[in-house]
Formats: C-alpha cells, sequence, structure tokens
C-alpha cells in the first residue's frame, strides 16, 4: 500500500489516497487518530459505478464515521472505474441492460454471470487491503463491513474473521449460492431494505435476510427507491457500529 | 377523570393512577414537567393481560419517554383486569387456546372474534382518555401511541387526527378487514416485527406493513421470540418519537 496524497478536510478527517499493486483506494481517519490510540476500522462498500462517481456519497459516510471515531477505507472495484474490464462481465452487463430494457425478469443465469466473478476477484482484494491498513499505527481493530454490493459483504462476513460486524444493504442481485454462504455467517448484521427498490426483489432479500445464520441480525426496511435511503436510517446503521465496534 | 393516587418515583417521574368512568389508568409524566411547558404525550398500548400483570414492562416504557421528555399514559383495555369479560370474548379465547393446544391454524373467523370488538370497544376509550388527559395543563401535544394490540393502534391511527405518529408492534393477530384500514393510515409508523415470534404470522405482518399508507414508515425486524425485544430496538423506537413528537 502506497500512499499517493494527503489531505486534511475541515481539520476533522484526514483523507489519505493510495494505490494497493494498481488498485486504487482511499482512507480517512478522524483528525484526532494521529497520534492518540488507535481506533476500530468500517470498510466502505459501494456498487460497482466507479470510485470517482461514488466519492462524494462516501465520502458524506466516511465524514460521519470519522466524526463517531471510526477510520474507513474503500478499494475500487475490479472492472469498475479505471480497472480494466473483463469480457465476460461486459456481456453480463449487457445482458442485463437488454433484460430490464425489454421489462423481463433477470435470471439467475445474468446475476450469476454479473455477481459471481466479482465477488471472487474483489474479496481477495478487500482483504488485502485489510493486512495492509491493520498495520497502520493509527488504525486497531475491530473492523465492521459497511454496504456496497451485498454478495461481497456476504462473502466477506463468511470468510474474514477479522471481520465482526457487517451492515448490509439489500439493494443489488444475489446469486442463489449466496443463501446457502448466508447460512455460515454468524456475525452481528444490520440490513438496510428499501421497500420500494426498483432494482431490488423485496422477497429475494427477505429471504436472504431469513438465511444468515447470525444470532444477532436487525432488518430496518424504509420508504423509497434505492438511493432514498432516509437520513435516520444511517444514524441507526453508525448506532449499529458503535455499538459491536467500541 | 378521577386521578386516585400520586407517587414520586426516584424524583423523576410523577405517577398518577385515575379512573375514567370505571376504567382504571396510569399517567406519568416527568417530575420537570409540573410548573414547565406543556410535555408530548405517548400513550402506551399494552396487550390484553391485565394492567397489574403488564405494570412492570409499562413503568419501564414510561420512565424511558420521561427521560426523553414524554408524559405517557394507558389504561385497561376491556375484559382485562378487573373489567368484566363479555360472553364473545371469552368463547373466542377458549377457541383460540383450542386451536393453538391442537397445533391448528387460528382460522380467520377466531381472530375477527378476538380482535374485532375489542378494537369496537377499545378505540373510544382510548379517545375519551385522550380528550381528559390533553385538558391537563402539564400535557400538551402532540400525541403518539406505541405498541399493544396493533389493530387497536391502526384503527386509532386512523380516526383520530390527534395522533400523528405510532410506534406499532407486529406482534399479534390481525384480522382480514385491518389491511383495509391500514391503507387509511398516512402518520409516520415506527414497526417492530420479531422475526421468531411464536404467536405470530410473519407473512401477515409484512403484508400489514406494505398495507399502510404512510409516506414514511420503517420496519425494525429483530431476532427472537415475542417478548425477546432488543434494548437497542427500544432505544430506536424512542429516537423515532422524539423526531416526531418534539
Amino acid at each position: 500500500m502506497h500512499f499517493i496524497s494527503e489531505q486534511r478536510l475541515d481539520d476533522s478527517v484526514l483523507e489519505r489516497k493510495f494505490t494497493l499493486g494498481k488498485i486504487p483506494g482511499i482512507l480517512w481517519t478522524p483528525a484526532s487518530a494521529s497520534g492518540g490510540a488507535p481506533v476500530p476500522l468500517i470498510l466502505l462498500g459501494h456498487p460497482p459505478l466507479g470510485l470517482h462517481k461514488m466519492y462524494p456519497r462516501l465520502l458524506a459516510r466516511a465524514r460521519h464515521a470519522a466524526a463517531d471515531g471510526f477510520a474507513t477505507a474503500t478499494i475500487e472495484l475490479p472492472g469498475s472505474g479505471d480497472r480494466p474490464r473483463w469480457p465476460a462481465a461486459e456481456q453480463a452487463r449487457a445482458d442485463l441492460r437488454r433484460a430490464m430494457e425489454a421489462g423481463e425478469p433477470v435470471s439467475d443465469e445474468i446475476i450469476d454471470a454479473l455477481i459471481l466473478p466479482l465477488v471472487e476477484k474483489a474479496v481477495p482484494e478487500w482483504q488485502a487491503a485489510l493486512d495492509d491498513l491493520l498495520k497502520l499505527p493509527e488504525i486497531g481493530g475491530p473492523v465492521g463491513y459497511s454496504g456496497g454490493v451485498i454478495s461481497i459483504g456476504v462473502r466477506l462476513a463468511r470468510v474474514d474473521p477479522r471481520i465482526v460486524a457487517a451492515g448490509l444493504f439489500a439493494g443489488s442481485f444475489v446469486p442463489r449460492t449466496m443463501y446457502e454462504e448466508a447460512r455460515h455467517v454468524t456475525i452481528p448484521l444490520h440490513v438496510l431494505l428499501q421497500w420500494d427498490d426498483e432494482g431490488n426483489d423485496r422477497q429475494a432479500a427477505l429471504n436472504l435476510f431469513d438465511a444468515f445464520g447470525s444470532k444477532e441480525k436487525s432488518l430496518h426496511a424504509n420508504m423509497g427507491r434505492h438511493t432514498g435511503v432516509p437520513q435516520y436510517a444511517g444514524d441507526s446503521a453508525a448506532q449499529f457500529f458503535t455499538r459491536h465496534l467500541k
């Protein structure tokens, strides 16, 4: 991990851009963290739209978390932003677009082709980022994962014991095999569901929530479409991380 | 409304027992409320097990609300505690017990017989209590309704414009006609659902949540059985009332 820029925002948050091999990433730490006790870390997931496009929303989440005493970090997803595409993913995206424009249901085959390779590629990258982030003196633990492609969160929660709590957003397509993976997830979960999400099958989201093996899991359903998560729902997710990471 | 006893608890809450005609009730006000500005009111619903049996849980909710600056009040339900039973309700309870002991599904006829007369009798009584409570100088508004038999909450929210927000507990049987009533409820709602509630049909609860006409409604599902609502779920309900009644 190499830091390539450093910027103090409002005297309250330190933003550092980095590269991990060829993967761009961003680390935000509360300004109070440097020199003080190491702080817990939340990995900020995001949809595969590119870090540049997602930056304003990621920064807002990072500021909120910093005010609560958390460091946050994110990396570019494979095939997003300036990272190279691969043909199968481009094909799956084209198939998805075609199905949605035709008003057809999105088949399990399209969902598998779209999501499973993304999970396979992304999860080891997030783990490598975590290896390096946890070596920084200002970052302690424990570690949480928040948002983004829910299947990446499910896989990370299943395979990486360093992640002790996850806030998931039931707002993307879920491959069939993920329900079985979800049974093996046992960490505390806080799951957001937008009841009227245009790109989401509500029943699939409820089934996934039901499948999780976690003893502590909460589903928070709010009205509105995909990007309409109300402010108070974000506050309640923040309280979840404060309960589990402090 | 006649006050029949008055007791200061821990210097922070004033508890006054009252009768409304022949109906017993309890009013809790923050100790700071007497002499100060009038405070908002939350009506505390409860299951039909009698005020005496429910007192410890009601008091805990009242203390929490008082700490947030709210007055709370509750009245005995028709047919509960020392109030007279009526034969049809006794018959419906016996039918319910028989069906549950036999492991049979509880029929719509039993649910209607059990709940609809209770709603018809109870709602005007809560409204009469509200008439008198709002005349007290220490009680201002707005008014919220919280918990208890969900159909009583639905009916109150539909018919009484003084109630501006409701926290409902999806933990009791719902007559078929309530789904239609729910469409006419438009105030902000905070709905708790215990995912593994033994006495509750999860799909029925999700259908009722979907039916509500409110633009702002949140569903909070937590693991556990009927009485296992976690502490943090109670905190989040309290924040809901603070957002809407202050």
